[in-house]
């Protein structure tokens, strides 16, 4: 047996445990498929003496910038999170200490991931981070090299868990976001401050890595047009439901001949679609190749065991001697996305308003559509909202989303409405 | 750029056709992702003459068996199909000249992928097969290393389209298997003789190279425990639905304490699971990992596109310089799987009887059971069955397998049955 690929950790919180026991529990299995023992010899973590449930002084301590500069190390594993910081510095002396790098740091890719890949090639060392999206599933190997062959068209999925989890806890139990959000937060499913899961930023991070791959550009996470599920109501969803659709979050990339497109965005799933049957903390990913056609992975996003799965998945990669560009071709490679003109893009659309209970109100909403050019498919009008007005929900015909928000425009200072209108695309794929 | 990556096509019907098309369309990309271009130089097919939607007189033509020795051929794809004959002969001559060997050729893996991945370890070549489950899920990368850090307890999956097809057909429109098949042979979705597909054969040889992928075990074609599709009625599909499950053709594959059990068989699948939503020609795989949980992966499992994407993604691999073991580790290092009872295992089933319309069948019946020591869960007798006779349906508490076949045993020469009795077990994971 050739020798061991010599592992530091920096990080044994819920990710670094997981590690840790994945490797004692699975160790005979693992050297067998990469073909040598995978051996954590260092770690880095703030309490020493916390219990684990695993004996952790059988590993060197070190302070984590440190762990690339112990001899006999070949890789070290980034799960401390955060963009900057520790888990930057870390991985810059890594590579530059010519030493492969594995991370599960959605953030730190989707603002450094470039440079850190670029830094990485010109060492020769792998940079991998399978377990940044999605967790447990293998999305980035299918992406990378699954789906290598095709010229992808569109990548779209439900990359938070705690998002999936509220919207399809909110449809199985007919509640509204802050109670369920509550809830989540007491069982641990959210976070205190929930910002980063239920505003869309996470999945924002998630979604800018998968375009990067799926259509060999550089990643820009910047230009993600990001909102979260604080807006969506119980009403919604179960309108949502009489029509045919479930309510997801759901992070998007498309290929538009003016460049890309990336959202992440409450939208209308039809039940016929795969996406619409993915609940609780689930994710999943689709991808349209131009060969074969739809592709669909499922599993779970987040949590010690599948975060675990991913970053020994990595480790296994690389101790097979893998040492592929991490955004599957090299950075110079990779082409400027450029912005596509989101308001050109054709779709279906859903709106609900929430309007005062009075003549005239529906004549208004109805003559800004005609005048904006858009076409009305269904219409409903019913139920109380909960700040008193009455829910009246749409959806369209085909038409270019500038259309859309053209008739919200006009409506804006109309007094009819009581609060914000909701937009929510319908994925018509 | 370097050298491109010179490959050699045996078989020009659709799968090989595919691949020079995707090839075409995709190259600049392919090369990207590659590293270096891949390029189709020689080409084996019986009619050079045949119209096939690009020019293939731009190709050097050979005999099938000299593919591999044309000077400069780096790798030989294979896709004539078959488990001997040529398609065997080619790959023992590519692989004994050194060269890597793609297929699409289940039945040859399932029969001789041992012996010839033995063969390219001596040789130091890679034998890669992404094409054989699944046609474009890349779901032999996702076994082998996307979820390798597990291990798996058990991997199922509808891994037959036309079965898939026929069976969802049936439910959609309430017809019984012949007339489906019929129309499915016009349409060109099912072959002339179909028991390859129908009789669960074809899927029996993609479970048992699953099998040993997930559980490191040698491939075991002989012992898959096989039936098709051609008992199941409309009437099942109906009852089934009635009871919240759907009828899809499972190949199912688990590690049991005393060994492998391995079976390809109609089963009961809950609405609840996304094996229940695979409609039409669609494949799907499911693997539950110790770590990373349930992963399912779903996409089309066969035709030209998907096969195509899924030969290519293997020769990008092997252009990146990818020469792993076929199996996942060396074939010395794969266990002898073991026969594990299958008599022995708990689960629910699903029981349909045709019986003549008299009094006292039911209470034969259910002594059986009570005899065998199979407690009913629900039964429903309704309507008529194609033969005249009443159907009757029951499904049971969990119990073993072999007390349900005991209890079928002493019903055997009962002269209330009309016909033999269909078993299937419900899916409960």
């Amino acid at each position: 047996m050739p020798a061991p690929l010599k592992v530091a950790l920096a990080g044994l919180g819920n990710v670094g445990a997981g590690v840790v026991k994945l490797i004692d529990a699975n160790a005979d299995l693992i050297a067998r498929r990469a073909g040598r023992p995978i051996e954590i010899v260092a770690v880095a973590a703030r309490d020493k003496s916390r219990d684990r449930g695993f004996d952790a002084s059988r590993f060197q301590w070190a302070d984590a910038t440190t762990l690339a500069d112990i001899s006999g190390v070949d890789v070290v594993a980034e799960l401390i999170g955060g963009s900057e910081g520790t888990a930057l510095d870390l991985a810059r002396a890594t590579i530059s200490a010519g030493k492969a790098f594995v991370t599960a740091n959605k953030a730190m890719i989707a603002h450094h991931g470039l440079a850190l890949a670029e830094e990485a090639e010109k060492a020769g060392v792998a940079f991998k981070y399978e377990a940044a999206v999605a967790g447990g599933i293998p999305v980035i190997k299918g992406l990378r090299e699954g789906a290598a062959a095709n010229e992808i068209t569109q990548v779209y999925g439900i990359l938070n868990g705690t998002c999936n989890y509220i919207l399809t806890t909110m449809e199985a139990e007919g509640r509204d976001f802050g109670a369920v959000l509550a809830d989540a937060q007491a069982l641990g499913y959210a976070e205190a401050d929930p910002a980063f899961d239920v505003d869309g930023i996470d999945a924002a991070h998630k979604l800018s890595i998968l375009a990067s791959l799926s259509f060999g550009t550089r990643i820009d996470f910047a230009h993600v047009k990001t909102s979260g599920i604080r807006q969506v109501l119980a009403g919604d969803i179960a309108q949502a439901k009489a029509l045919g659709y479930r309510v997801r979050l759901v992070g998007r990339a498309e290929a538009a001949s003016d460049g890309l497109l990336q959202s992440v965005q409450p939208c209308l799933v039809p039940v016929s679609h795969p996406l619409a049957h993915v609940a609780g903390a689930m994710n999943a990913v689709v991808a349209h190749g131009n060969f074969v056609g739809r592709l669909f992975f499922e599993g779970r996003g987040a949590g010690e065991g599948p975060t675990a799965s991913a970053v020994v998945a990595d480790l296994i990669d690389i101790a097979r001697g893998e040492v592929g560009p991490a955004f599957a071709m090299p950075v110079a490679s990779l082409a400027d996305p450029g912005q596509a003109n989101g308001g050109a893009r054709q779709g279906r659309f859903y709106l609900r308003f929430t309007v005062a209970d009075r003549p005239g109100v529906l004549a208004e909403i109805t003559a800004a559509m005609r005048d904006a050019g858009v076409s009305i498919e269904s219409l409903i009008q019913r139920g109380e909202a909960p700040d008193g007005g009455v829910l009246l929900v749409l959806t369209t015909h085909a038409c270019a989303e500038a259309n859309v928000s053209g008739a919200l425009a006009q409506l804006g200072g109309s007094a009819s409405l009581v609060g914000a209108p909701m937009l929510m695309p319908i994925l018509d794929v």
